[in-house]
């Protein structure tokens, strides 16, 4: 049932090793080698190779093979397919606060409205908690 | 030696699952219980608590025991460390693009520059292919 953007999953899924976090950084400073790649993370040009091919599930990085080296590069859309996901959950969260605090604002400044000194209080107006 | 931003790995693996995003989801849109959490995923309270659990270790949520209820709330900040590293490497890329896209521009509107219409040509100007 959970049919619910799956190459979302794999995004995170590739961004959640650190490893792969280090290989999206340099590929985001420009084209590399499978072996570039693994170098700075003392790893096997197979396990490199193996890290690779989860980015490139994800949609993360596109590699082609010219004679014996593997070039890889990165995939902003798929970067941003994530971002904007994320983006969109945050700003949700933050216009409700902001529109508790403009509430709560509110509230505060009507002195003769009873109750309203205490924030999450019973008055008519406060939403039903959730 | 991996030592990479931890937090980052337990966020972006906590929103690999798609139910775990189902409740980040929900609970962008207010506080929720567990068993809300859990409900339309059609799961156990258990496995609900275990993907809450996952959530919490990440940061992404927050939760508060009253009696026998656990209310969860998300955490912006934790969304917002996650879109800020992506948005970084993609900002990365799309810079790196554009100055490509001027530079065969220039390459293009220049006639008499040899070798100037073949893009990745060995042209002195053209930077060393990583």
């Amino acid at each position: 049932m959970l049919n619910y953007a799956p190459d979302l999953g794999r995004v995170f899924q590739a961004l959640a090793d650190p490893g792969r976090r280090l290989m999206v950084e340099r590929l985001s400073r420009g084209p590399a080698s499978v072996s570039e790649l693994g170098r700075p993370l003392d790893m096997s040009l197979a396990a490199a190779l193996q890290h690779v091919q989860v980015l490139e599930a994800s949609g993360l990085v596109r590699s082609q093979k010219a004679g014996r080296t593997r070039t890889c590069t990165i995939n902003p859309a798929a970067l941003r397919s994530a971002e904007d996901w994320i983006a969109g959950r945050r700003t949700m969260v933050e216009h409700r606060l902001d529109r508790l605090g403009e509430y709560l604002a509110q509230a505060a400044g009507q002195p003769d409205s009873a109750g309203a000194t205490e924030p999450g209080g019973t008055t008519s107006e406060h939403e039903e908690p959730q």
